[in-house]
C-alpha cells in the first residue's frame, strides 16, 4: 500500500469564464490505479489528451452546478461510450446531481453504452475507496456547494529490524508477518518466546491527505475539522486583494485568504486555483498569499501534474 | 452591398472525437457585421477566443443532435449572458431544437440574461437576413440533418460606364442614379432624352454562396439542385477511401465522394471538414479529392480562416 501513487494534473485553472490558455475547472486525481476527477469543465476531454493521462475515469465528483464545473461531463461521456466504456460511472454531487445526470443521459441518447449512476452528498458525506476515503464538506457558494478531502488510510509504523533481530526474530519472511500484524514464534537464547507486531512496529502513520474546496468565500473552520495537516491544499484564489470586495460579493475567495486557511490547517502544499479570466500575471496571488504562509505555494498552469510524495 | 466581407472560420474541424489539435465541429461565417455559427462543438468559446473573432453571435445554425455539433452551446451561452448579452438568440435546426433549447436553459438555470429562442427548420426551410438568406437542405446521416447553404442576394449588373456618356450621361450624381435603379433624363445633341438603367447595367450578377453539408452520406443530387456554382463548398471528409465501407456504415463521405461532389455542383473551392481523430497526415485526404475535383481543396486546421471573394 505504501508504494500507491499520489499524483494531481491540474487540467482546468480558469475561472468562471476560460481563457485561450486557462480551461474552465477540472481537477483528476490519480491514487494506484484509481482515476477521479473533481469538477470536469468544458473542454476536459481535451485536456486529459493533451496531457496523455488517459480517459479511464473510475468516478467523478462535483463541486457544485456552475456550469464552469461540469460541461465537460457531456461530452467526456459520449467519448468514453465511442470509445466502448461498459463499466458503470457514478457522479457524485451535491443537490441537483440526480437531475444533472438524467440531463446527460438525454443529451447523449443517441449512443451512451455504459450506466451512469448519480450519488448526492451533503457535509459530511463519505465515499469508501480501496485504501482511501472521499469526504465531503460545506464550502459557502451561495449554493449547495461541496469541498472534498481524500485521505489515504493510515499505514502501518515503521517496522523496527534492528529491534526485531534483537528479539531474535531472523531476518526474511517473518519479517513480513509481523508488518502485515501477525505474532510470531521464534527461538531466542534456546528459548521458544512470541514476538508480537507491536514489539516492533512504531504507530500507524496517517496516509496522505488532499482537500479540494471548489469555489467558495473563506471557510477556515470547515477547512480546519475535515482537511487539518493536508498534504496538499487545493483552494479557490479567484481574485487578488485588489478585488476583495468583489470575492466576498460573489462568493469567491483571495489568494490571501487561501493563504490564510493553509497557515490555519497546517497544510503543507497550497494551490491556488479558479484564476479569473481578468489575471494574465499571478504573480500577487502567489505574493499575497505567501505572506500569510510559509509553505509551498504554486499557481498551477492549466497541464500541471503535482506528485504527492509520503512525509513519513 | 458590394463591399460586404464573407469570411469563413474554422474553429473545429474534428471528426467526432476531438483531438489535442482539433476541436470537434464548429463553423463561424462573417457576413457583413452579422456572425453566424454552424454547429457548435464543445470548446467553441475558446476557440473564438484564440481566433479573436469575438463572441457576438447573431445565429446558431445546428446540422444535427449529435453532440460533437452543440456541446459547445451550453458553455458559449454561458459565456455570453456573463458578458452582459441581452440580445435574444436564436438556435436553428432539425427536429428535437427545442428540447434541446430547453436543456440549455435548464442546465444555464442560475443565470441566463437573454432570450434563448430556438426555431425548426426542415428540407426547403430558410431564414431571411439583411443581404442574404439561409436555406436547408436535407443530409444524409441516419437521423434528422441539414445542410445549409448561405446565398447572397444578387448584385446589380455592371455599369457601362463608356455606353452612359455615349448616350449623354454626365459624369456624377447620375450614375449613381442609374446604378440604383433610377431612370434619369439627359441632352443629348440638343435633344432631352431618358436614359433607363436597363441601357447602361448588364444583367444581375449572383451573390456569393457557401454552403455546409454537416455530416452526411454522398448527396450529390441535393448539393447540386441547392448549391450549384457554389463558392466554397464545406463537406464531410471524415474518411479517406481507405475506410470507404466505414464511412457508408456511419452516414458519413470520404474526401473523394466530398470531390466528386464540388465537381458535379461546379463549386470554386472545396473545404474537408470532420476529419477523423484516426488521421494525423490528410494528404491522402486531399489527394484524393483532387483527382474528382479540379477546384481549390483545402483541409483547414483549426483556426483558419478563408476570406470568400467577389468573383464577378
Amino acid at each position: 500500500m505504501s508504494g500507491e501513487t499520489l499524483q494531481v494534473y491540474f487540467l482546468g485553472t480558469a475561472g468562471a469564464l476560460p481563457t485561450p490558455v486557462r480551461n474552465p475547472s477540472c481537477i483528476m486525481i490519480r491514487r494506484g490505479t484509481d482515476t477521479l476527477l473533481f469538477d470536469c469543465g468544458e473542454g476536459a476531454q481535451q485536456q486529459m489528451m493533451r496531457a496523455r493521462c488517459g480517459f479511464t475515469i473510475d468516478a467523478i465528483f462535483v463541486s457544485h452546478w456552475h456550469a464552469d464545473h461540469f460541461l465537460g461531463i457531456f461530452g467526456l461521456v459520449q467519448t468514453m461510450s465511442f470509445n466502448g466504456r461498459t463499466e458503470p460511472l457514478t457522479i457524485y454531487g451535491p443537490s441537483w446531481v440526480h437531475d444533472f445526470v438524467e440531463t446527460v443521459k438525454k443529451v447523449s441518447r443517441f449512443n451512451l453504452k455504459f450506466t451512469l449512476d448519480s450519488v448526492e452528498l451533503e457535509e459530511g458525506s463519505w465515499v469508501r475507496f480501496e485504501g482511501y476515503t472521499i469526504t465531503a464538506f460545506a464550502a459557502s457558494h451561495g449554493l449547495p456547494a461541496l469541498g472534498y478531502v481524500l485521505e489515504e488510510d493510515p499505514r502501518p509504523g515503521r517496522f523496527d529490524r534492528e529491534h526485531a533481530i534483537e528479539l531474535g526474530v531472523p531476518a526474511g519472511p517473518l519479517f513480513g508477518r509481523l508488518q502485515r500484524g501477525e505474532t510470531v514464534k521464534v527461538t531466542k537464547d534456546g528459548e521458544e518466546r512470541e514476538v508480537l507486531p507491536s514489539d516492533v512496529m512504531g504507530e500507524p502513520r496517517p496516509g496522505r491527505k488532499v482537500v479540494y474546496t471548489g469555489d467558495t468565500r473563506p471557510i477556515i473552520p470547515a477547512l480546519v475539522a475535515y482537511g487539518k495537516n493536508a498534504d496538499l491544499l487545493i483552494h479557490d484564489a479567484t481574485y487578488d486583494e485588489s478585488e476583495k470586495a468583489r470575492a466576498a460579493e460573489f462568493y469567491h475567495a483571495t489568494a490571501a485568504q487561501a493563504g490564510q486557511a493553509a497557515a490555519a490547517m497546517n497544510a503543507r502544499t497550497l494551490v491556488l486555483t479558479h484564476i479569473s479570466s481578468r489575471y494574465t500575471d499571478t504573480s500577487a496571488h502567489a505574493a499575497e498569499a505567501k505572506a500569510a504562509f510559509t509553505g509551498t505555494i504554486v499557481v498551477p498552469d492549466d497541464l500541471l501534474m503535482l506528485d504527492v510524495p509520503w512525509q513519513n
